[in-house]
């Protein structure tokens, strides 16, 4: 048996005109890419009920599945269920499955049920209920013209429940065996893509060729994907996955959407420590993304923002002689700034930044884009200079990746050393005056 | 004549996949809406070069114009001008134009000008070409079944202005004047949508017809939009977006893409003030978004993250005894916060903030959600107390804004009240123990 033929049909007059981004396709695509099915198509069109009676028609002469999404709500432009009861030529009746969950619904929020929300249980006769765990709007089921349509809500978060509930679990056991897919995903920081495939070349030449590895760069991180697309493959995949893990070692944060922050909130609230930071040109990015994570509070009471030199010398006791000397782009003055932090706040940990976010401030010796970073704790501070060129909101981006970053490698106690604070170190050159 | 009939085609197996959201069928929709043209359907198919000639035989069958996305560049998977010549039964042939604009492109760039690259201009014979005054590849144009085709590049800023200066403007004249379109943008912080729908509708009851009037939800912002359908109604429009203006007031951040964090910065800098944060909930957010802005180091020289009651007192100097008596979140603290912090930064402005962001640490008094903010300078300190469950995001985001909006408010002598101040006001409940 071949592969099956999977085509969507997104409705929206808000998606159509762009008003809204259409993530939901992608959402789609992704879950069922996990279970090695591949989308071939996508259709998209507004609210309009002709239209998607032909679209219905015609896809449905073409795949084996067919996923509509959109249109389930009580208004009068969500028109799903009507166009698939016209294309199918079957009356819309009132579903008691679907009716039944809009009463309960409606009861455990304390709501009416109005009339307008009763259509949402007028569905085409024959369809199957898919149960919607968190929406009034029930998904349903029906075949036509040996196509097998899904009919899904617009609401992401129902959406991608239902998939991952109902959807994709019912469509993994229509896939052959020898077609089964699985997918390993880790979450790397501080190393090229180019560069990963490069050391996976050197250090693989023999790559299975039933094992795909992909990447995806979602900024400051790459994820690094094995996908088997096989049985066969899912065991040998679990052989690669462990050789991976062992080449890129402590680059890897973890495993499917582990972030940064997240980490180092539940490192440090494991090992009972708490983290301050002495931030200049990422201006309190690095704290908010800590403080992004519920109970941030365990692990930080105290962050410090000193954009101006003078504010570097109040605040953190930074000596003004080393500011002089050296200047608020210097190894000296994030030293003396982490020093303040950690004896301002009481942390046990911390990281201070000072750099050249741009556009405008750079010089020959210290451009925009380098960065010093100082972090440790009482015990030991450790230093770095990057260069990071490209533009600010990428600068401090990737300056608070690394200081999080930096944290969590001494937190498990990491021997390795980082490939960015090579790859990325600030080589100074002599001024043309010197 | 009738409205052009409008369609796109995307390609890319990245888009395909989910790997990659697609945002460039928006940026066309939204572009081509500013000039009164809708598009009808779009179609997105992977890296496929028979499934591609079908769609485009059978799109051009359909439509007026076609707007092809992506696969122009110099890899094997970009077959788009391979594709167009199948559809439309013409030879490749190495464009004269093309080659000089790659010349010119590579030389400027000190590149050497490679094969691969010189794909770029392989096109279908007769094919007209759309200057790409930024990237490598160019693109063009072709008429097959009486519907012009253009094929456009993917990479999103290259296309943006090839729509901009290229497209766009040749396809204004085609619309006929009696449907020409024009939009107002407006940026609007604090009021919400069905407010601001309600008092539109009390205060003009006759709305004209043919102005449009359109909400975009842009957490926290909502961008109001007035479109006018044809030349006539443009000139009422300016009528009426006066109206609008009047009735919305001060809640209007600016137009078009205007930003809160933006507009602080620039009041601020035009009055040579400088401005402090207290953070306590936020967690450096607040100062985060300031200094996004390129030359915010102007207005801003110091930020305090206060997260825990011993820091409040260690660095702002708030007094025991008001954390004692009040708690952390009360209108004494983030007063003696926001003194604090002027003192400690000497800035002309402050705001303080401190808030139960959630999902714990809510009490019956002092919900999550909860937010005390005391804004102002060293003659006046005013202070709210907001009420916004949701989620930690959610909540995070707002009382950034709001705290932003609260400071620009003052900055420009506003003599309103805010809608949110009275909507979003925090109505204690007395706790069931009293």
């Amino acid at each position: 048996m071949d592969a099956l033929k999977v085509q969507l049909l997104l409705t929206g007059n808000e998606i159509m005109s762009g008003d809204v981004i259409d993530s939901n396709s992608a959402m789609i695509a992704q879950l069922l890419k996990a279970i090695g099915i591949e989308v071939q198509r996508k259709v998209t069109v507004g609210d309009e009920l002709n239209t998607l009676v032909n679209e219905i028609k015609t896809i449905t002469q073409q795949a084996d599945i067919l996923i509509i999404n959109g249109g389930l709500g009580p208004t009068i432009d969500d028109m799903t269920a009507q166009a698939l009861a016209l294309a199918a030529n079957k009356p819309i009746v009132r579903h008691p499955q679907a009716m039944q969950h809009l009463k309960n619904w409606c009861h455990q929020r304390n709501y009416r049920l109005s009339e307008p929300n009763k259509k949402q249980a007028d569905l085409p006769q024959g369809c199957e209920i898919i149960a919607n765990s968190v929406g009034s709007a029930v998904g349903f089921k029906l075949t036509l013209n040996n196509c097998e349509i899904y009919c899904t809500p617009g609401v992401p978060s129902e959406l991608k429940l239902m998939l991952e509930q109902e959807i994709t679990p019912e469509l993994n056991q229509k896939i052959p065996e020898h077609l089964k897919t699985s997918v390993k995903r880790m979450q790397v920081f501080g190393i090229g893509e180019s560069t990963i495939q490069k050391l996976i070349d050197e250090n693989f030449p023999h790559w299975p060729s039933d094992i795909e590895l992909g990447f995806r760069a979602a900024m400051p991180l790459i994820e690094v994907k094995l996908t088997s697309r096989n049985s066969q493959a899912s065991k040998l995949a679990e052989v690669w996955h462990r050789k991976i893990v062992a080449l890129l070692g402590d680059h890897i944060i973890g495993e499917n959407s582990t972030k940064l922050n997240k980490v180092v909130v539940d490192l440090l609230a494991k090992q009972q420590k708490t983290i301050t930071f002495a931030e200049s040109c990422t201006g309190g990015l690095i704290a908010s993304q800590l403080t992004q994570v519920a109970g941030a509070s365990q692990v930080f009471e105290a962050g410090f923002i000193t954009y101006s030199n003078n504010i570097k010398t109040a605040l953190l006791g930074v000596n003004e002689k080393i500011l002089n000397q050296h200047g608020a782009v210097s190894e000296q003055t994030v030293l003396a700034m982490a020093k303040g932090a950690l004896a301002k706040s009481q942390a046990d940990y911390v990281v201070a930044v000072s750099g050249v976010a741009g556009p405008d401030g750079g010089t020959t010796e210290k451009p925009v884009g380098i960065v010093w970073i100082a972090w440790g704790n009482n015990d030991i501070l450790n230093t770095c200079c990057l260069y990071l060129p490209g533009n600010r909101h990428y600068f401090q981006h990737y300056v608070a990746a690394a200081s999080l970053d930096l944290i969590r490698r001494m937190l498990i106690s990491s021997s390795e050393s980082a490939y960015y604070l090579e790859e990325r170190k600030f080589k100074a050159k002599f001024s043309e005056k010197q």
